[in-house]
């Protein structure tokens, strides 16, 4: 058998163990895992660079060094973000709902554990502890599969969270990491039906493209974020431009922030140049339309393909729309589906916009900078969704859990 | 452009107008297709006549042709369960949650339609207007690809529906029929992931494993049942023979039918020959174990196969079990995770049942044959989910819907 086949099997044959044991038997595993890696830190930041000195020989960009890098200060900040994990409320078990039939049949909705969750993942190996905790704390069994280039801080990690299992009373084969990075491997994993509830692929636009394309394993899609902020004829012009450079510039790289702002005429008329200049000094680069750019000196002009990037960069696209209506068309057109947000103080076009705007999130007078997890208050996060099965938006544990129906009788036949 | 692509496109531009039509406009929409299904009958009856002369010249078993007729009384059927469905409460707009952040940000997550649902199925017509019907409800534009075989029929109830559609405030494009039936269509329907938010395959396993197996649009698995019956050592001798017979004889052809009993050796020895004889007397042909056939007259041996099958008629495979662990593990092998049941008076053996077997549905005391959107009071029924993400069992009308979060702010930024 394969590497894959072997783990895959391993991994699945503790599904239904790993589904009865308890919450204090899981928060017990979880903080073994935070102690065995503060106690074995010397040997992860060892094996740790031996991947950074590979990608500095593979030429990688230092942003990309920097991600795969795991400083003490980061290991620490895995260990209390396993303790965090501990305080937050375990979702099995919870009672969803009960009702009795005229029958007498009594029907009651729980909430178990997916099974087995496959994740796909690229460089960061801090992923490694973050899947594979979020997986113990809803009773699921998790295969791994992490690139490459992290290869020896994934093994170093995994070999870690093995030596805490095998103090605790969770099965020790409730996490393995495919060792083998191939892309056949991969390509294997996505279609293994009988082992695998779902895959969870974490990374780039590439890499989820590419396994929702080869996947017959249920996917949850998380992902690219092209969001926008329109900026209506009535925005007070402090809280609009504060709110454009905070979902710009806060963190340019992730999925929530913006990429381009719409501003309707009339507030152009009067407050573009200010949030021009807002831009320019947070030192934004500004592709805009042709309204806009032959009025305003050293502004490149949009291309069609500037309204559909996300730049994840300090790069914004500007627009000038005459309605509100035009937003939205706009909107629906380039979005992502991802955040969308109207700054107005005209309640029939935040009403309008609220629910005409197909997204996950939608805000009205506020930074797009929120959809996360942590900000919505979760307490954890595998992600945000982007697609509209099981979850959308921001994903807190019950993401990882599905249902079952327990139904008592006493004799009940059709 | 294609057939195809042409109604695709035809039916996502409809998606906003129709996500936001109230309750009563859907209602009346549903309605007026109820009145012109009975207004035109003679068209519908004469355009299935000729589904069912093509079905008789390519030798279409009398089963199959009986699952294409389309006679006054199933027409009638069709409208009253459009009546029905009016009655249901619309899940769209529902307040799921609601909550304010330190920061003040007021979060809403609002029940919303899932957009365009593709539905592809078999030689059925009545689900052309059950799927159309299920999915305008819940505000969803839907295109249907039916089977060559009902072509006609599909054609003239999507007529019949568009009739009605243009009298009410609902879009035209909101239902449509692909009129290509070949194999290469229903492939790339597959993978318009740009227009299609969920494929939905109502038909046989392999149908829908070649759904599976090929889209990349996420896909509501429906399907096979591989079920159980254990009767307990404990279990009340009446009541187990009683659901044993219900439970396969009721509607062999089902999903929710038993396809093996597991009989715990201590109950067998003093009852299996009455089970066995009442099953005899339903017809029910029986493929045993060793340890039964060795002491029965007239009883064929189970293979690997029977404990693997589904089927779908009046056979059975029955085994004795030493315990209740052995019933598990039987189960959690050969089961499709769909409805498993226990017999049984004794507590820990019905906790244990309860909570290892991993299924949508496990019951105790009951017959399986409950497993039903109907059975279980939801109103209506989209189909049995199998899978684990985003429904699991009997689908309501919430399974076809997302949910969206609306975020209402004053400047917040991060």
């Amino acid at each position: 058998m394969s590497d894959l086949q072997t783990k895959a099997s391993a991994v699945k044959s503790c599904v239904i163990e790993l589904s009865k044991k308890t919450t204090k038997q899981k928060n017990d595993a979880l903080l073994l895992i935070a102690s065995e890696l503060v106690n074995q830190l010397p040997f992860i930041v060892e094996e740790n660079k031996k991947d950074i000195a590979s990608g500095r020989e593979n030429g990688f960009h230092e942003s990309l060094i920097d991600r795969l890098a795991l400083t003490e200060d980061r290991i620490h900040d895995m260990a209390d973000a396993l303790k965090q994990l501990i305080e937050i409320n375990d979702p099995i078990g919870e009672l969803i709902d009960s009702w009795e039939r005229p029958n007498g049949l009594q029907i009651k909705q729980v909430r178990v554990p997916l099974g087995v969750v496959g994740m796909i993942y690229e460089a960061r190996p801090n992923v490694t502890v973050d899947a594979a905790s979020l997986c113990l704390k809803t009773g699921n069994a998790v295969l791994l599969r992490g690139s490459s280039s992290a290869i020896h801080s994934n093994t170093a990690i995994v070999k870690v969270i093995h030596d805490a299992l095998k103090k605790s009373d969770l099965p020790l084969d409730s996490v393995h990491l495919v060792e083998d990075t191939s892309r056949e491997t991969a390509s294997q994993m996505f279609k293994m039906n009988d082992y695998l509830d779902v895959l969870i692929p974490r990374g780039g636009k590439k890499l989820i493209d590419t396994v929702v394309a080869q996947a017959t394993v249920p996917v949850l899609e998380t992902g690219a974020g092209n969001c926008h902020l329109f900026i209506d004829e009535t925005a007070e012009a402090r809280m609009a431009i504060d709110i454009a450079i905070n979902a710009k510039t806060q963190r340019p790289s992730v999925c929530n922030s913006i990429e381009t702002i719409l501003v309707h005429k009339k507030w152009a008329d009067k407050y573009l140049e200010e949030l021009v200049l807002a831009l320019k000094n947070s030192d934004v680069e500004i592709r805009a339309d042709k309204k806009i750019y032959a009025k305003i000196n050293g502004i490149l002009a949009a291309t069609e393909l500037d309204w559909e990037t996300e730049f994840l960069d300090k790069i914004v696209a500007i627009k000038i729309v005459e309605s509100t209506e035009e937003a939205i068309e706009h909107i629906n057109k380039y979005g992502s589906k991802h955040s969308e947000s109207i700054i107005s103080e005209d309640d029939s076009h935040v009403v309008e916009f609220m629910n005409t705007i197909d997204a996950a999130a939608v805000y009205h007078n506020s930074s797009t900078r929120f959809t996360d997890g942590f900000e919505f208050g979760f307490g954890a996060e595998i992600g945000i969704s982007t697609q509209k099965l099981h979850a959308r938006g921001p994903m807190g544990l019950p993401a990882l859990t599905s249902t079952k129906y327990l139904l008592y009788g006493n004799g009940q036949i059709k």
